[in-house]
């Protein structure tokens, strides 16, 4: 939480619910309820794009979503309006104080299918309140952390910059996005409120405008160079890259950028096809003495076409991706899902499970913590295992997994170690976590994704890392099922 | 602008700018040119999904944007701390207040490639500076109401409700979002925050969650019908539709709603076959004389899954639309431009065009207006026709237009009339529009709508709605590609 301004201030959120939170409220409160301790889950089913792997992101405007949770009058006054809520549960929300205990996955955490990365602990009233923004808040980051990382990825150590806040869908999702695409790896952002409020370096230099303003593209480039001598930067393809862009930059340099004693910096190309300009390109600027000036191109691309273009030998020193990351085009939705896993009554937690006819959307119940499991040999994630929340495991004993579908795929580790995967963020309402700055959640998302097997790391068709249950866990959620399916045995059609 | 409550207020969207656009700023200013007059288009070249069409939106929130655009104190200093900027084009920043004249097609107006949708005119430093809060304003609001017209026309005249807030990308996503698909035609939004900001009533029962944090179904559904009696809605997949839900559901009315003299409202499934379920479960409730109680579906839906399962005769009567809809998940990015097309030199407007290798990418230079041409005898819109901002016309001669690339083929109208597209937002920096309100400009877009031949409304492979230019202008832009291509003459390969 290292922002310098913090843009959110004066904008409550707390109405940004489904209105069914609110008439469900409503109905815990007229049913003598809400104070039932209900245990959420917050998880998702599928990676997108086919990947190994999301990267979690969100949990940082989480914590300040649920710092800021309260009413206002305004709030209370429309609500009364809507002829749907009983005075009571108005004068609730209007003395509304967040109680719950909340548990996250770290943000830049490498994540898995059907483990919870949100777990949401406390009067049912409140832990079902919280719901939308739960999923609105990690599903919009986690997916662009992932998708960047995608990007990142594919660049194989090559910059990354995010220039998309033009095509987002929205102002938080340029905000946001652009904060998601650093965790996931990428190195600055056009944005500049981005700079202002994560402290990432804005960049940028010009547009086809500014070229197309002057009489000609080599005066363009000339006042550009006075002005900007330490750090010249020129887009070459406002009119033809290798008979026009190109010669005028190299003209420029040596004219108005040496003679000052400085380096030019870089060239970009925004247009065309870039494996031929930039291999042209890199070959006339080499032969005028400019090895060090860094190409840097930015036409609608992404992981696949950055993939392609190193493959064929493009001497592309920086990417700049638009559209295709701030709104993760190739699968725009990460479908986070927050179900009820469990209920406390008389103190004593009860598992929850709902049921579907579509196998995947079956709940796995209860209260439950998350360990990832690592080999001490190689150092590297092998397995998650989620337990129950009293489990206790022993690493001096040997751990074996079973896959939870197919019960006879087993694999048994000796020298292992856990670690468990969520944080504690808020206890009883009070926040109990500080989150780290971007630059540290960047840093050790990149470490944490080391740890993960290369096969993982595939962009296509990888290996599917486990996630396997316990055995008490697996036997909690069996029994639950065969109880709910027993009630509705005959055949459907 | 009909908002209750305005919760923008305290947000200063100002550094939410591409960094190029201040890089450029500067430059203009250092270079004595920042009071040129330029003049830029937005524009797009491709409809979402392969459609007929688009469904200009964002123009309030652009409103709102170009009213607030001032640079904080904090700003500044940020920028002077980037050591990039002059102290005079700090100052200017400073004491920035916007000059511009805006023209604007109206929300809800059916759109096409290529015509301006924002033209802007004024200083080129401040034109320039807008660039990345028009595009992103407009290109996400346009995006979100074009994909939700899709919808909705697959309902056929069924209500469509807005779900997506918690899939949404980012906050802003979710809540104008929720404003563009209300644009688009959508009855309502599930998003609380947006009825107060829109004055667009927000909807919702309950999830699943309610039903599992009770014993049994049934009673689930009691306690829900005793506190909503008037408003009796039920969600019926949380175990068994047909075995449990819809029997437990007819109980219920019979005994909870009937004798308050109460008729209940609807059911909702959220999963399964929903043309199977919804069959089977209207002859249920229509045996048991509900033939009332509306069925509610809303499981991953989209135009193309409506119109499957209207066609297999699925009895919905209201389809609850969620990810799909607010990422627009099948074209997820509104590829708008924003084109410098001319400057003013002693007062004289000179047209400018950047040239690209990919056709498409050529802009169509000058200072332009547009008009939608109708026919007198159907009163259906024709084509539009983009002219020079100073051609007149006169609707009682013919009109003779052609395809701008096949110039041959050709057309002439003689019972016409012609309506202008654009209507002046901002003069010289002042506000002289007045938005209409969300739910005004919803009707307005559906008799807009209705005015294009039904051809150009199919989903898939619609008729390609005619964009000519006037030959003054054809010939204008003609001239500068031919004088622009006679540079680079030479084969490139």
């Amino acid at each position: 939480m290292e922002r310098i301004i913090d843009v959110r201030n004066g904008r409550n959120l707390t109405m940004l619910s489904d209105f069914y939170e609110l008439t469900m409220g409503n109905g815990y409160f007229e049913n003598g309820v809400q104070d039932t301790i209900a245990y959420f889950d917050m998880y998702f089913r599928k990676i997108p794009d086919g990947g190994g792997f999301a990267v979690m992101a969100g949990v940082d405007q989480l914590i300040e979503y649920l710092e800021n949770l309260t009413f206002s009058k305004e709030d209370i006054e429309y609500l009364r309006r809507k002829n749907t809520f009983s005075e009571g549960f108005l004068s609730y929300l209007e003395n509304f104080k967040f109680e719950c205990d909340v548990w996250a996955v770290p943000e830049g955490t490498p994540v898995f299918p059907n483990e919870p990365l949100v777990t949401v602990r406390g009067p049912i009233i409140q832990a079902q309140f919280v719901e939308t923004m739960v999923l609105l808040t990690v599903n919009h980051q986690t997916l662009i952390a992932t998708k960047s990382n995608r990007i990142v990825r594919a660049a194989g150590g090559r910059n990354v910059l995010e220039f998309g806040s033009r095509r987002a869908q929205g102002y938080d999702g340029a905000i946001y996005g652009a904060r998601a695409a650093i965790v996931g790896g990428c190195t600055s952002s056009s944005n500049t409120l981005a700079e202002i409020m994560f402290n990432v370096p804005a960049t940028g230099t010009m547009a086809h405008s500014w070229v197309q303003l002057f009489d000609s593209e080599f005066e363009a480039f000339r006042k550009w160079a006075e002005i900007y001598p330490d750090n010249c930067s020129l887009l070459v393809d406002t009119y033809n890259v290798l008979k026009s862009g190109i010669p005028n930059a190299i003209k420029i340099f040596n004219e108005y950028v040496l003679p000052k004693g400085k380096r030019p910096k870089s060239i970009r190309i925004d247009s065309g096809d870039i494996a031929y300009l930039t291999k042209e390109s890199r070959k006339m600027l080499d032969a005028a003495g400019f090895h060090d000036v860094k190409i840097i191109v930015s036409n609608s691309l992404d992981e696949y076409i950055i993939r392609d273009v190193l493959s064929q030998g493009a001497p592309i020193d920086i990417f700049g991706v638009g559209e295709r990351l701030i709104t993760a085009r190739s699968e725009p939705v990460f479908g986070g899902v927050y179900k009820l896993v469990a209920v406390e009554k008389d103190g004593v937690v009860q598992p929850k499970i709902k049921v579907s006819e579509n196998q995947e959307k079956i709940t796995t119940p209860h209260f439950k913590k998350i360990y990832r499991v690592f080999s001490k040999k190689s150092n590297l994630a092998v397995a998650d295992l989620i337990c129950e929340h009293d489990e206790v495991l022993n690493e001096d004993e040997p751990l074996t997994l079973f896959d939870p579908t197919y019960t006879w795929k087993r694999r048994t580790f000796t020298e292992y170690y856990l670690k468990p995967l969520q944080e504690q963020i808020f206890k009883s309402g009070e926040l109990i976590y500080k989150s780290p700055s971007v630059l540290e959640i960047r840093a050790y998302s990149k470490k944490e994704i080391e740890k993960l097997w290369p096969e993982v790391l595939r962009l296509e068709y990888p290996h599917n890392y486990y996630v396997d249950l316990s055995q008490k866990l697996w036997d909690t959620r069996q029994n639950l099922l065969i109880e709910q399916s027993q009630q509705y045995a005959e055949d459907k059609y």
